[in-house]
């Protein structure tokens, strides 16, 4: 076993693990140097695994999770897109079921004069991935060298892509460790991942939608609110323009969950339909987008120019612009009937009458994956045309044998399979559920509204 | 990464460091396949870091403990000495500097009848080593192969030696990770690795002898108790008779530091002589030693026979023959002229007139390792001339210019970086520090006195 030291041997690693472990603070210079020796291979995994655990059960301060997210950030390349006028703005979600929204939000702000530049992820466990919904439009390319991806956002106002393998090394290196150490529920660890990926494709500001509920990584409302918190400040301190919404996530957002189902669904949104919460959450953060980009002086007139752009069929012909300069099949979007579609459907039929009380939304999510539309491990493969179609929702009244849902699916068997961990999910009472449960909870900003 | 599993299947690692790091307990058959599939090599070094620093910070109950002590104590061969009569008994102390009584109580306590097999370590940090000590007589042979170990048991009554690499291997593997990733400070850690070790030698009961103060690895007595406590708990649980005393260690025991010189302080305790502290703890713990090895019905009476043991010459005879048994010049032990000795001292003068209020003992070990008589890493060879002969302890007059100490050197360059650490350990006063300050401050046994 090896005690690394930085070239000067100012540092040494063991002592730095065992200040984190007795709840001291590093300094930035002690935190830059472990992340840099650590993604140079220069100090080993157990040692960092050790510091990451210390780091998840006594925290961080302000000041270290900023330069944690700041030593990320500059283990690889940083985009400058300062030659393109005006503020850039990008929208990051924690994940959710169902959630869309990146489709419709890139083209539709991008529509309003916005520029966004978008580095996506994929699905992992019961959420979806904005990057594999894109490949379910047949030909669309998420990996797009550096110059390219900077010639779309110049021609298109917005593109949607994968992080090279030059943007923010250190968190590839980083996430693999946590996954295998359980060091991955950490918020401090999670706005530093978040952040630097973010920061890197030299946007300006950051609309953060950070979900709750019964189908989010964080079920409770006061935990979304911590990292919401976190990520705020950590982007301010690093001179970003940040907005967080709280948004609920007790129920798959709009009716369609899996990757073509998807898009088609934001398709819908991008032509001024859709279900009503996926086109209201667009619209409120396509609003403080807008706000935050300097399209509109307030969130309120974001919010109107949002409706208009849709409405107008602007925010659609920006989408097929998107798909056309990254390849994708545009015939798709006009007529999504050609996107990938499964040959068998399978119903799920409501047990009883009565209205439903609850969804367990993270089993809506897992059973998409079951049928192959997410990934369990990270080298799964996905298929685009399954997914789920939901007919019922939180409130919703239901007769017995009516359907709550529709699967696609290639057989009876892999339906089957889906549809028991539907029945589950669903609780269905006499009676609707007292109380309101808002879509956006709650909005941390420092921003005028 | 991989994520290792047991053959069945039954375990994930991953999920076994989330139960500890959720502050939960895991069962005796999660420790045990952590343990034995880490020892095979089969759950790599960054997970088993991860979960070392978790149950730094969240603690292990007492079951877990015992568990872990288990696990580790079975990941290798474990001696059975069944064939010989009575209950073998051991001393372990928690280290401090110039503790030698380990080469006076085996000798001593053998000749009072009671089997002491002895397996011992190499100093590190502070610290010194009962190997290091016994290794300055020429010739003396530490690693011995166990049927050796168990003829010169049989035929001296006790044997002193490293413990071999089949002895509890689990413990060699973890302590060199702890050593790396900051998790050495945890007293579940360390009553495992001490207990696993001292049980796979066969012992039947252990006297611990841990230490608190300045030149302690627990500086705060409540540390020094609560790990008492575990220790003389787990032991208990697995069926051992145990004792632990809670001894002061605010200054060297005795008057030498340095492996040679301690080896000479121990014949003159074994031929009845010595300083008053140290000639005091080995009687404290020889008397516990006989009273659970059965040759004493009261620690009284122990004391007793002790004492006896030592102005009889029994106990110094008892060593000559160990060394002999051992391969050791016993010329050497008859004249410890003849042991390693330098050629040069360096005299360490008190700076003022007054009292010595106060020893930082650790500094004391320091100045005896910055000489080449201790290891500030595991590789270091050891000089077993060298050294330091302390002549004022605590509560003594010292006049201006007096010798606080002198130390055993080959240069006077040599001499010259231990005087300066030596300078400031001490601590001199007016008038002499008011309130006692025991030998030894409490015992902790549910065994009678």
């Amino acid at each position: 076993m090896s005690q690394p030291e930085d070239s000067q041997g100012r540092y040494r690693v063991v002592d730095l693990i065992r200040q984190k472990r007795e709840g001291g603070a590093l300094s930035s210079a002690e935190i830059r140097f472990l992340v840099q020796a650590y993604t140079r291979g220069d100090v080993p995994d157990y040692q960092v695994a050790a510091w990451l655990m210390a780091l998840v059960l006594r925290g961080m301060t302000r000041q270290e999770t900023a330069a944690l997210t700041d030593a990320m950030l500059h283990s690889g390349e940083v985009l400058d897109l300062g030659s393109l006028p005006g503020r850039k703005v990008d929208k990051h979600s924690t994940g959710g079921v169902g959630d869309k929204t990146s489709l419709v939000l890139a083209p539709l702000v991008a529509a309003g004069g916005v520029y966004v530049p978008m580095i996506s992820g994929r699905g992992l466990g019961h959420t979806g991935g904005t990057l594999d919904k894109l490949e379910s439009i047949p030909g669309f390319r998420v990996h797009l060298p550096v110059p390219e991806f900077r010639r779309v956002l110049e021609v298109c106002g917005c593109s949607m892509v994968a992080a090279t393998e030059q943007i923010v090394p250190a968190d590839r290196k980083l996430y693999a460790l946590r996954d295998v150490t359980g060091t991955v529920e950490s918020p401090y660890l999670i706005c530093a991942s978040i952040m630097s990926k973010k920061l890197a494709e030299g946007t300006d500001a950051l609309v953060l939608d950070v979900k709750t509920g019964s189908g989010a990584f964080m079920k409770r409302e006061q935990d979304a609110v911590f990292l919401a918190e976190l990520m705020v400040e950590t982007g301010e301190s690093m001179g970003k323009r940040m907005v967080a919404l709280i948004t609920n996530m007790d129920q798959p957002l709009g009716r369609m969950v899996g990757n073509a189902l998807e898009v088609e669904e934001s398709i819908q949104v991008l032509q001024g339909g859709g279900p009503e919460d996926l086109r209201e959450l667009c619209l409120e953060l396509a609003a403080w987008m807008l706000r935050l980009g300097g399209a509109a002086p307030t969130v309120g007139d974001g919010r109107k120019l949002a409706e208009h752009l849709l409405a107008a069929g602007q925010a659609f012909r920006k989408f097929v612009q998107l798909v056309e300069l990254q390849g994708g099949d545009v015939s798709t979007i006009h007529d999504p009937k050609r996107l990938p579609h499964t040959k068998h459907e399978v119903e799920v039929a409501s047990p009883r009458g009565g209205f439903v009380r609850a969804i367990r939304c993270e089993q809506v999510g897992t059973a998409c994956v079951v049928l192959g539309g997410g990934r369990e491990k990270k080298e799964d493969a996905i298929d685009p045309a399954v997914g789920i179609v939901v007919h019922k929702k939180i409130g919703d009244e239901v007769a017995k044998g009516e359907p709550l849902a529709t699967i696609h699916c290639h057989s009876q068997a892999q339906g089957d399979r889906a549809k028991k961990l539907l029945e589950e999910s669903y609780d269905i009472a006499d009676a609707p559920r007292a109380g309101k449960n808002p879509l956006v909870h709650r909005v941390i900003s420092k921003e005028d509204d």
